[in-house]
């Protein structure tokens, strides 16, 4: 069994209904050149993308993923992908996927320069470790995203909610993190709200409840933050959305990043200032997360 | 002779001095895949790129696109473009344009995900035909960029100014021009400055006076903005560098969007008010812009 996997696919219609999309799939080395130079997603960034966790062969969080990458498309007028048939591509990688941590990401990109349709490929990969980044956890720096919370609302072109392939801005944000000696950084808004992580959401615990920015501010609705308010509000606990002022950074009792790789990743440190660690719950998030979850 | 043209560029140290580099080159199949699926440019937009126009096989400022290449370059942390190497990469694709325009791009990517090198290739393509457009004109909106003018100025990683492979927001505010029924956008700072078009710099002419939006609030620095000033400054009219507010767009005497292969296309109309359109000037221009110029 290979330890890295794609699959081309070929996008079928939303309302195509059938039991095998096994026909759109073509399976490719992925080292070898599998995109021509025309492709969009490469010239312009021009794609939308999904990635997902896979514990011991089982891909997490597929519908939310799936809505998500859904919503994204819509946002960038990509055709709707057919769910179904990026299920079962998700199944297809799952299936090379051996015991640990995996990778599995879906990109649906607006395919080669005047060309016909989009085009679509599933990967996976192994995880790197982040065993330790979890438990020890990350020292991080708040960095200006340039735009106001209520940007989002009245300019739909800046794709803002939208998990486009255009990350140059968020890789240019994690290296300036590591220039400043910080593991990653936390984006704010313009006019002083917090927003999130180049590629993880943030939650805070302020006294007793937990807080997440709202994601009507242009950011991205995390899956893993929806699983964690699962978690928490499962045990009784309060979790919001609001509008988070960056006050709020310093003064909270305990904070964290989260996303579908890295999962929960507690804060340390902002902006050098030292932050508790709640070791307890971040250990029962981190197990809750890599437990089979649907 | 092929029409389309592909070139892989293995990239050379910036300090790598010799007279040719074509062992550094490798010819591909524009239409087959040359890349893989770990493409960094693909997953994450993560690189920077030039469009230059090509006359008559003659590559068109081949000098301020190398320029703005090494400047992308460096705001991106990428390693300097070798100029002689990526030089000899635009003279390879040039031979390959026949008669009449042809538009060459180079691609510096970060590279395959996890891997040693950066990423790079040239192609050569014929252009779209522009010729109607650039007598009849274009009409445009004004689109909001969400950033205030000054923001670039303290938040490098925003990567303002840096023709990044991003460019999924300026795809998307084409689209919305033309769902508003224009051919193109202008973007506004968020606090009512012009800006530029997401993939053109806009020129006004003001009473006897040119100007264009100054690039350092975060925009390109335009080479055919540029070649159009040089022009202008040759034949003893003033053209300035200014913060324009956007009412300066509806008293404007004439206005253009200018770029590399497009040339300078008149603008007919901002958010459906009509302007002037100065016929015989634009034609100067284009001939200008379309006679051999390094
Ligand atoms: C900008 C951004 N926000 C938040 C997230 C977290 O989303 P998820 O939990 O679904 O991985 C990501 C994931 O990459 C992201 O890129
Ligand atoms: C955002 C943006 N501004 C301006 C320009 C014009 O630059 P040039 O005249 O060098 O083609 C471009 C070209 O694509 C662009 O993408």
């Amino acid at each position: 069994m290979t330890r890295r996997f794609a699959l081309m696919i070929d996008p079928a219609a939303s309302d195509d209904v059938r039991a095998d999309f096994a026909d759109t799939f073509t399976l490719v080395d992925a080292a070898a050149p599998a995109l021509s130079v025309g492709e969009l997603s490469t010239q312009r960034g021009d794609g939308v993308f999904e990635s997902i966790g896979v514990v011991d062969g089982h891909a997490q969080e597929v519908v939310p993923h799936l809505e998500r990458l859904a919503h994204s498309a819509a946002l960038c007028d990509l055709p709707l992908p057919n769910r179904a048939q990026w299920h079962q591509a998700i199944e297809r990688a799952a299936e090379h996927c051996e015991a640990g941590e995996y990778v599995i990401k879906l990109i649906l990109s607006r395919g080669v320069e005047h060309g016909p349709t989009p085009t679509a490929w599933a990967t996976a990969a192994p995880a790197s470790d982040f065993t330790a980044v979890r438990e020890r956890g990350i020292r991080v720096v708040t960095l200006d995203r340039g735009y106001d919370l209520d940007v989002a609302a009245n300019a739909s072109w800046l794709l803002l909610g939208a998990k486009t392939l255009s990350y140059a801005v968020n890789m240019a944000a994690l290296r300036e993190a590591h220039r400043r000696g910080a593991d990653d950084a936390i984006f704010l808004s313009r006019d002083g709200f917090v927003l999130e992580a180049p590629t993880a959401s943030l939650i805070l615990r302020l006294d007793d409840r937990f807080v997440t920015p709202a994601p009507n501010g242009g950011i991205l609705h995390g899956t893993t933050q929806l699983s964690v308010y699962e978690y928490l509000t499962d045990r009784g606990l309060a979790a919001e959305y609001a509008r988070v002022p960056a006050s709020d950074l310093s003064r909270a009792d305990a904070a964290w990043l989260v996303s579908s790789v890295r999962l929960a990743a507690p804060i340390t440190a902002v902006d050098g200032v030292e932050l508790p660690v709640d070791h307890a719950l971040t250990a029962d998030l981190n197990r809750y997360l890599l437990s089979p979850r649907d």
